[in-house]
């Protein structure tokens, strides 16, 4: 049924995206990169989260020359973000950075180039082309047009892509970023069409937390949800482990990554005859630190519920002052509301002990 | 390049869904709908939030029976949601109900989907199948399998549907809601290469209020862009109100709906040299009681904000100790970062009135 576009593989340290590998889950420092120290401590909180690719921008020698000693304190794979000047890219290579987002069309000729994929090929690195819907080149957007967008910036990747070819260089990710969620989508589908690179996956200024959270998710979901998509960054003006939850509640809810319980609850209507909102955040509370990929479900009647549930490991589901526990849609136990919640907690032990996650138990919080 | 799916014309009250009308947000009250001033009071703050359909739940001849004092106190259409029972059905049509969901392959026989379908074809209103991923046929489930859910969402509406057109009514919605994003899409997908009926699209059981948002963005984002769907409900654990936001956000980031500002802003990086996420949510809770369809950027460097920023029709950038604001794409003004903010302020007034909206000037709140 669902078809993830066949990319080629490509190495970023020692993680492996393209060729139907995991969707990995990036995101961006915002310290000035030559802060060592600010900078490893973001990376640090990042990897907390999650995080399993970073990107730190690289404008000057300064912050390129920091890249070793960044490296040196972090786990995952670190990449640079560099616009323009090429030999910041060399400098990032020779510092040992895993991967270089830079745009060959744009250093200033194919001799800088060569010496850009000199470097990258010395190292086995892969370099990330980056198209962005708000940067495209005049003659392509004179050509097809303000509709014409997505092709436009398929062109322009098509530019970029054939510059490194020419030079044998096939070690490339790309990403054909833009703040329309529909026109991004398009892009990425007609690229995807023509090559098999793998691709990183984004909306760029997406806005503020709330909103652009929903855009994200919704852009970004869409390009997924259509087969494409090796690696993910959200792009919102917020804190970085902000933009990697949301990466991850995104491939989640695909099913195409799992971490942690999810938790399926109804929307509760009239028929409901328990405090189903109040119930399913106690439950998202108590099991917000187990780390093993669970469903619990929270419905509100004992009608629909176990039913419309039935994809759950366990789930719990409210009457009249009264309420049922279910397991894989069938109900196993009926209950008072009052004991409800510790009895559920019992069984979800229980199923993380079956499903062999025993070491989670001791994360489960009670109520 | 984007297509809606073309569907035929549905009226629900006063709104006609499908053939390409604008996508309507649509909600679910949580009262008991018999006690009608608490159903009216939560169907008030839902039209605040431009709910634009309510359903109610009608489990009783005493909810049936209150539709017509709810409907005299309210302004959007009302929809009564029906398990099994037909005979509250065509209750609620007589009450003066403005579309019922009702499965008519559930209620127990034709003769009972006859009178259905007379009481609605009397009052002239839509029926609306809903198929629920949780709730299949067992024969069809046996016949496809489990992979094959999609398709028995699509052949269990068929059924539904079959029974309406051979009593010749026509006037249908369909849902084919799931908690699987990409199963659910895949049925609408499905259905809507075999029928023109307008679509209602959810993603059901989405979750508590932060996962059950992206959850219910992505997959409702994904059946949007794939050209489906005519009217949407997000189906979140929470106050319906938040439903409703979270549904706008949707259609709002695909370009289907327009409403209020839509603030771009970049992710920052350590090239920002100012406080850009604090600005972003300044600039937020400026317009935030603004209703004009208007796009403000607020970015974090005078290189690329203003091109990648040009779709806005006014925007900030940041720079070193100072900021520039910029109108579709081109620099106007430079200034100390001090004055940045209420200088904006008052290029975002002149934007309101050039574009028709002066009356919406007074609801920006200052500095």
């Amino acid at each position: 049924m669902y078809k993830r576009e066949q990319t080629r593989p490509v190495k970023i340290g020692k993680l492996t995206i393209g060729n139907g590998n995991l969707v990995r889950v990036q995101s961006m420092t915002q310290t000035r990169t030559h802060d060592v120290a600010a900078t490893v401590k973001q990376i640090h909180e990042l990897e907390k989260v999650d995080c399993e690719i970073v990107r730190v921008t690289v404008p000057d020698m300064e912050s390129a020359k920091a890249i070793k000693a960044i490296k040196k304190q972090i786990k995952i794979p670190l990449v640079a973000d560099i616009h323009f000047q090429y030999l910041l890219a060399i400098e990032a290579a020779k510092q040992g950075v895993d991967k270089v987002r830079i745009n060959p069309g744009n250093i200033g000729g194919i001799d800088r180039v060569k010496e850009v994929v000199k470097a990258c090929r010395q190292k086995n690195i892969p370099i990330r082309i980056g198209v962005n819907m708000g940067s495209l080149e005049k003659d392509l957007y004179a050509k097809y047009g303000k509709y014409g967008v997505p092709r436009v910036m398929m062109e322009s990747a098509t530019r970029h892509v054939q510059i490194l070819e020419s030079l044998k260089f096939y070690n490339i990710v790309v990403s054909l970023k833009g703040d329309n969620s529909m026109i991004a989508r398009e892009a990425y589908m007609l690229f995807a069409k023509r090559f098999n690179y793998p691709l990183h996956v984004g909306i760029t200024e997406a806005g503020t937390l709330w909103a652009g959270s929903i855009k994200s998710a919704v852009g970004i979901g869409s390009i997924l949800s259509s087969g494409i998509g090796d690696t993910i960054r959200v792009s919102i003006a917020d804190d970085p482990k902000e933009q990697v939850k949301v990466g991850w509640e995104i491939l989640k809810s695909l099913g195409l990554r799992q971490k942690g319980v999810e938790i399926i609850a109804c929307p509760t209507c009239g028929r409901t005859e328990i405090n189903l909102i109040g119930l399913a955040k106690k439950v998202e509370e108590i099991v917000s630190k187990v780390d093993a990929p669970i469903k619990v479900a929270v419905m509100g009647c004992v009608v629909n519920g176990p039913g419309e549930a039935s994809f759950a490991d366990i789930g719990v589901c409210g009457g009249k002052n009264q309420g049922a526990i279910f397991k894989k849609g069938k109900l196993i136990k009926t209950l008072k509301e009052e004991e409800l919640l510790p009895v559920f907690i019992e069984e979800i032990k229980q199923v993380l002990i079956e499903k062999g996650y025993g070491g989670e138990v001791k994360k489960l919080k009670n109520a």
